[in-house]
């Protein structure tokens, strides 16, 4: 079997057809969840790109993992997606985006060349690359965002595309009235089409790339294709930039009683610049339509990619999957973008579709239980056909969900983090960097945020405030709860994350063991043991030393 | 400046005069202690050889660095002393034991060869080795329990000692009135000389490498002096095994009241192999007296390397730490060895001379601040001019304290960890192997242990109970200290232990550089930021794709 691991940036898990959006319509996502199984309550491991990726491709918690933030490399040794499934017989293929940012310095320490198998697969969090491409091309005056080779910019320009950096010029920007490029980092530009040929966009360009790497790979393989759509810049080009519009974006989720006495972490982000465009309506009916025409396209896109497996037999041995790396605030809570714990910013889209009769009885299903990230990694390795290592990989395999069943000793919550000492919100609290870390608790109805820096936490019952609109830790009525998910929180910061060089089954092998190596600190005159144990310890003596000592 | 960090294996923290000790002389024990602090509530990060060692060579809690047991290997790009001195222009080298086991599978996996200098670093826990020698040459059915080769027994088959592991047959047994081995290993046995020649025994041959080893070296230089003993098999050499008797015994600090109802865990190691041979008076009376012996071998070779520094002008910059892994029950608590938190085995002994003047001021004194083994890594790279990596090292400097400070935020609670998975105490109490792990929170009067698994945990109260005698968690009455204690625990369970690939500086230098690198998801007509920031999505449109579709 294949694995194809389809990944969206910033799409939010309601903005689905099939999860019931009211003007969005995914003919393509839906026709995958028709055919597998649509995780209602899956959760990333933190809201931001880079370190919610890395809990992707390593199984693990961001705190067990340590690149807790954009850009924050990814240990060297770390292990991977990758690492697990070559042991598993499996390739394990980048088509598109990461967010990966080596570990140079430990890379150099252990004297890894970057241009090595090795080094490289180090370089890319453990995938091998058939394209990677971070799709954030943006150019200031301290240079690159990205200071890589840009595949798809080289794309472009070999179809013909002049500017320095189309992908800034053409893919993100529109043309205004004057003529003069419209930035699609302008809010205002989002209604425009972009200057681009749609075939040539991001979308498409990475789905062609998709299709040339199925047509000349032999498996089993996993491929992670990974687009850096419906993320901003919002601009889209033809024909999706105008499918929507005004009429179709949803009133902002959002409540005066928000804005009374905030949570200080909160409140600093609801002051933030994202946070007061995205306050303006004006903003979101113009980024709103161009969010969702991403979408369409993804969703046109993805039929393309499903049309090519039906044609090409590949449906019948490969399992799907389309998620996100987090979702987008687009103004609910008062918020743009994403760095918080609601839901429109945490709770990802997560569809499975597997293609083994062993998963026909939930086909078309969905299925709340309390799912995180991470659990895909352990998904893909028992669907590689390797032993999921649980010493390593702190997620769960979802396969007995997708086979219908209901494993007994499910978790019971979920766990998110967040890392913001490198963001503005830190310097306006005047943190230092290791108190600007939030964690979130999610039991399925309680939503408990601490944060460090010495700060009340946030609760919130989703139950009788399904839009979390309520924080009750403001009150004193829920200390019981409060203290409950406390709890834990602490059992999971107890969890045994680190003792990654030795399985659960060589503990258990190496049980007793050491009697048997002639360690015997138990002794008080021999007869404790087989004589066996003893042998090496007894017998005449060849020398006397204390007698040579008496002689001087 | 130069630092001889020097271990003794299982020297319990009371077993020195300078600490008190009813019967024991230790002069250069002493000797250092007049001339530098004594810190007298220092702890180990666990009461286990090779996860201690693991913590004070990376400076790291036993669950950051995850080498939770004996021969538990530390994983492939930890980062350890060795790095962090050599970052800071000091050499680091072994001189004995550390108890590492290198992580082939994460070697192989970077293809890190072992006889390359970074393949034998990351093999040795970053140090350079002048001689490694982990002291138990234990054999049986199942072969070597240390497969390496001995350094220690070549040194004795070169010195003429006939037998096939002179290690097991001279250094650690004596002779029996029949001519037979007596062996060591055989508590009956250890009021027997060694039959070997004093001079060559362990602690000898160590302090003549580590003298070796300062006569040549070039500094500055860190030496870790390791050694073996008094750690068992109990047996030493004459004059040394009949300097101390049974009338030089203490008493064993064992109460009825802790065999009632004893916390599961505890219970299982009384009824063990070896705490049932120590509850026996015969063996304690045996045992302790060649246990004081080795400690006495050891001073008398502590003065020896003393009086080569005097003469050598090395005392003058040459830090010395005297320190052990762990203690020793001997008896107490109806325990032998180490493995849970009573301070027998949990604390240690630990003494810093440091000849630089700024340490004038605490000359003779003592320190009851609550150290932490880790803190030693810190302490050494401040003192070899680095600058302590705290987002890697988790311990403190001590240098305020020798320098006669009293730091404003010095920690309130000391952690220590012990994983027991490999234990016939799990199997005993059937648990899984995650669920084999104790928790110790000791707050300078409280202590608190917490065991996974569902047990109850811990508590006692060393200023009303300093034998530690009475488990208040049996009652109901505390439970404040223990909510208190175990919110103590659940922060120290939230710290920020694996971002060790981005430091605070880097992180404050970092903020608020993506605008600058043209990334500027916020904004609404371009006003926001000076144009500088915008001026890469300005201009002309050079091409009108746009226009290109319209013609179509």
């Amino acid at each position: 079997m294949n694995i194809l691991f389809i990944m969206y940036d910033q799409l939010r898990f309601d903005y689905l057809g099939c999860a019931g959006h009211p003007h969005l319509e995914t003919p393509n996502f839906d026709r995958v969840a028709a055919r597998g199984v649509r995780f209602t309550n899956a959760y990333v491991q933190s809201p931001i790109c880079g370190a919610s990726r890395m809990s992707f491709y390593t199984g693990r918690y961001v705190s067990s993992h340590g690149a807790a933030w954009n850009a924050f490399p990814l240990r060297v040794g770390e292990l991977t997606l990758g690492d697990h499934l070559r042991e598993a017989g499996m390739a394990c293929w980048l088509i598109g985006k990461t967010h990966m940012k080596a570990d140079a310095k430990g890379m150099a320490r252990l004297g890894l060349a970057p241009d090595s198998v090795i080094g490289a697969r180090q370089a890319e969090c453990g995938f091998d690359t058939w394209v990677r491409d971070d799709g954030l091309w943006g150019e200031g005056p301290d240079g690159f965002y990205d200071e890589k080779r840009s595949p798809y910019n080289e794309y472009l320009k070999s179809k013909g595309y002049a500017a320095d950096n189309p992908w800034s010029e053409n893919a993100n920007a529109g043309i205004d009235d004057d003529g003069n490029m419209a930035s699609g980092w302008i809010f205002m530009n989002a209604d425009k089409p972009a200057n681009i040929r749609e075939e040539d966009s991001e979308t498409p360009w990475l789905t062609t790339r998709t299709i040339e790497f199925i047509a000349q790979a032999e498996g089993p393989w996993c491929a992670h294709v990974s687009y850096i759509k419906p993320h901003w810049p919002y601009i889209v080009p033809a024909p999706y930039h105008d499918m929507y519009g005004p009429n179709h974006v949803p009133a902002a989720r959002r409540d005066p009683v928000e804005r009374e006495d905030p949570h200080p972490v909160y409140g600093a982000y609801m002051d933030n610049r994202i946070a007061a465009a995205f306050q303006r309506e004006e903003v979101r009916q113009k980024v709103i339509p161009a969010y969702m025409g991403l979408i369409r396209q993804c969703d046109d896109q993805l039929g393309r990619l499903l049309d090519h497996l039906e044609e090409t037999g590949r449906m019948q041995d490969t399992m799907i999957v389309l998620t996100s790396d987090h979702g987008d605030y687009l103004g609910d809570h008062w918020l743009g973008e994403k760095d918080m714990f609601h839901d429109p910013s945490v709770k990802i889209p997560m569809i499975v579709y597997d293609p083994r009769p062993g998963a026909d009885a939930t086909r078309g299903t969905v299925c709340d239980a309390l799912v995180e990230s991470i659990d895909l990694a352990a998904t893909f390795v028992e669907a590689a056909g390797g032993k999921v290592p649980d010493h390593i990989i702190e997620g769960r395999s979802l396969m007995p969900w997708i086979r219908g069943e209901v494993p007994e000793d499910w978790r019971r919550y979920v766990i998110s983090e967040y890392d913001y000492s490198q963001t503005p919100q830190a310097v306006k609290l005047g943190l230092r960097p290791r108190d600007c870390r939030l964690f979130m608790v999610f039991d399925g109805r309680w939503k408990l945020v601490h944060a460090e820096g010495g700060f009340r936490p946030m609760l919130f019952d989703l139950w009788t405030d399904p839009d979390e609109f309520h924080d009750l830790a403001k009150g004193a009525d829920h200390q019981a709860e409060i203290d409950r998910l406390y709890a834990c929180l602490a059992g999971w910061g107890r969890r045994m994350s680190q003792r990654v060089t030795k399985s659960d089954a060589e503990i258990l092998a190496g049980r007793g063991r050491s009697g048997r190596k002639g360690i015997l600190p138990f002794l008080v005159d021999g007869s404790e043991v087989p004589e066996e144990l003893t042998s090496r310890y007894r017998g005449p003596a060849r020398q006397d030393f204390t007698a040579e000592r008496r002689d001087e």
